[in-house]
């Protein structure tokens, strides 16, 4: 049965953030009054698996292996 | 009052996605049998607005400007 996982990545709590910061600025400069902002990577995938369950732990396993950095960042996963 | 703006930006329907090709392919090769994937950004932002509708107004002009490529990319905003 395929299921679909939406994975968000980002830095965790602490970590600088540049590109963030970059926009943010470059939001300001622009006229507008924002006052924090984060940016994220979501990946939506979808593929097979046995369960809720076993999609979610093949999830973890991409995130830990190939699409985030877990010394530096932190994910989230919602599985449907 | 202030208001956060969850704002996703990824290429529109048919657009070729090198990133997230090139994803899908190293995923493969690690053993998971991923059928698609997707790639988008995500940003948080948390700005001052009189209502809700000015600041979804904010975040779409926000969009055009700067966060995202009209021409080959879409944007979805949620407000809260």
């Amino acid at each position: 049965m395929n299921f679909t996982a939406c994975i968000t990545v980002g830095l965790k709590d602490g970590m600088l953030d540049p590109e963030a910061t970059t926009i943010l600025k470059a939001l300001n400069n622009q006229g507008f009054h924002v006052e924090s902002l984060k940016a994220e990577q979501k990946f939506t995938a979808i593929f097979e698996a046995t369960s809720k369950s076993d999609a979610h732990a093949q999830a973890v396993s991409m995130c830990e292996q190939l699409l985030a950095n877990p010394v530096i960042q932190r994910y989230e996963i919602e599985v449907f």
